[in-house]
């Protein structure tokens, strides 16, 4: 599309003016055209100057969330081929879980500018308003097996920690399965769900849904003590599209060589190392019951490794139990 | 709707004739109205005897699947609360899971007069041609666990049997685990797919897919030594309505009671006698390789018990086998 390609001119070219003509002439489009595009990506929130007899010049780009600024700062061999931007949705889940019946692709991406119901893990709700964070799902569609899916929280968590500590010099913690934590409260929350044939365990399509809060400098009343965002903890927070893209080139990294197999210990010692429970006393919560434990270790599976009071040790899986965490639980 | 109320009227009075003039009295509506009414039904392939000064009289229903001839012989709680059919869909599991994602509710059923790709177990496809049959989809919310799914593959295929004997007094028999059979070829296929969460495998909905040949005289090819149709085996196959909601019933009976937890060994006493396979040589075919070995039983979970040649005996689910029954496989 024209107006991409004239943003690529002038992204290359951030200390000259292009000329109205010259971009006409590179294009093989007319004045009119150009003017357009310009008018259109200036629509967007694109700051661009014009001056007379030298013509136009990037000011600065709008921190929104885009294809083209995704696309164009990727570096990944299978997420990312389609993004879908869309203004608002129910849940990107959703929508994902609606596009893959229709066959888009594995590495299919979708982004809500904001989700007016983002869910998490057991039915639980997720914030997340306007142009406050990057609220997106990867369509994957891996050859496993049901009981194997969970390896893709694991991916994700560790992804969005790499791309965290990358742009913002602080790699959050991990509260065990699949939250992201600052100092104590939730950055980022992952929720990962699947399709699958009831008789053969086939499965067909894995969604790995991930919201970071990005902007918000404030949350509503019931979980302002538990919920943060980068905003909060650095003064220069990266763009949405920029944090997109690198969350989705380490995830695309950890994916690469059919999908973990090579290197799912690595992967499961950096996720150990991002846990910000182990050794400590945690609440295990099973149905009703609640039990004082210490959190030991996980598994290769993932799966918390976990000492009574009795000194029993037994291992849990997130299905079974959640557990409250000393100064943070959502 | 109008044109239903005046069906309705012209079933309950098979044997004479209703005026114009008192269906527009009954229902408070025009003359034209009524005319508009009885037009429409007769696009729809009812036909409509009128006969001046005495009025019109129901001649005979077309063999169509339609919501209204459906809705009229459930005698269902859960199921067929929505019923949606189209003229022509990919799938419609595929459908039933888009809008499963969209919140429609349990006991929605989804039918299609034709499927372009339909599918069964292990993506093989299901041939489903205008009209010839009945290919539903059936939408349900159980609060199960992944593992459970299966027993909804039993329960569809007593169901389906049930129907098809109560409706053409024949009993077909059943191939372990989703095929339906009469005289050793297939009449209808099953396919139970789920959504659910990766982590605490929390199913969020299942679809039930029901395949039944009915009005086929013929087959492709590559499946007419393996397929076969109601119309083959009885000189009056039910219409696919009246079939569709005599299997929505059924299933509907095998539910209820928060699905299956009383009945369980009831409906797998029922599973088990439809086998058509225990105590006979059957080949178990496991990835690459294949045995021959004896069907025994079915355990409490729908498993199958064989034994093999050196007499030793295991059990196996339709997950990690396929087999061949003599005189039928698709």
């Amino acid at each position: 599309m024209l107006k991409w390609q004239i943003l690529d001119q002038l992204k290359k070219n951030p200390e000259s003016y292009l000329s109205g003509e010259k971009l006409s002439r590179k294009f093989s489009v007319s004045r009119t055209a150009v003017n357009k595009a310009i008018k259109s990506l200036r629509d967007e929130g694109y700051k661009i100057a014009a001056f007379t007899n030298r013509g136009y010049k990037l000011i600065s780009s709008p921190d929104i969330l885009s294809e083209y600024e995704i696309k164009s700062r990727l570096s990944s061999k299978i997420l990312g081929k389609e993004i879908v931007v869309y203004d608002s949705l129910p849940s990107t889940n959703i929508t994902a879980k609606q596009l893959a019946e229709e066959g888009l692709p594995e590495g299919t991406v979708v982004l809500a500018r904001e989700q007016k119901g983002g869910r998490g893990r057991l039915s639980r709700s997720f914030y997340s308003p306007m142009d406050m964070g990057v609220w997106m799902t990867v369509l994957l569609r891996p050859r496993i097996r049901a009981e194997e899916a969970p390896i893709f929280t694991i991916m994700a968590a560790v992804a969005v920690n790499n791309a965290i500590e990358k742009l913002c010099g602080i790699r959050p913690t991990i509260k065990w399965p699949n939250d992201i934590f600052l100092d104590g409260k939730k950055v980022c929350g992952i929720l990962t769900e699947m399709s699958m044939e009831a008789e053969t365990r086939t499965v067909y399509h894995i969604v790995i849904g991930i919201g970071i809060n990005v902007n918000n400098r404030s949350f509503p009343e019931e979980i302002e003590n538990i919920a943060t965002s980068l905003n909060m903890f650095t003064k220069n927070p990266p763009g949405k599209s920029e944090l997109a893209a690198e969350v989705l080139n380490q995830l695309d990294n950890l994916c690469a060589g059919r999908y973990y197999d090579k290197k799912k210990g690595d992967l499961i010692s950096r996720y150990r190392s991002d846990l910000n429970m182990l050794g400590k006393k945690v609440k295990l919560i099973r149905g009703s019951k609640e039990s004082a434990v210490t959190a030991l270790d996980i598994d290769e599976n993932g799966c918390l490794i976990v000492q009574h009071n009795d000194k029993s040790i037994s291992v849990v899986n997130s299905g079974e139990v959640s557990i409250k965490v000393p100064g943070g639980y959502i």
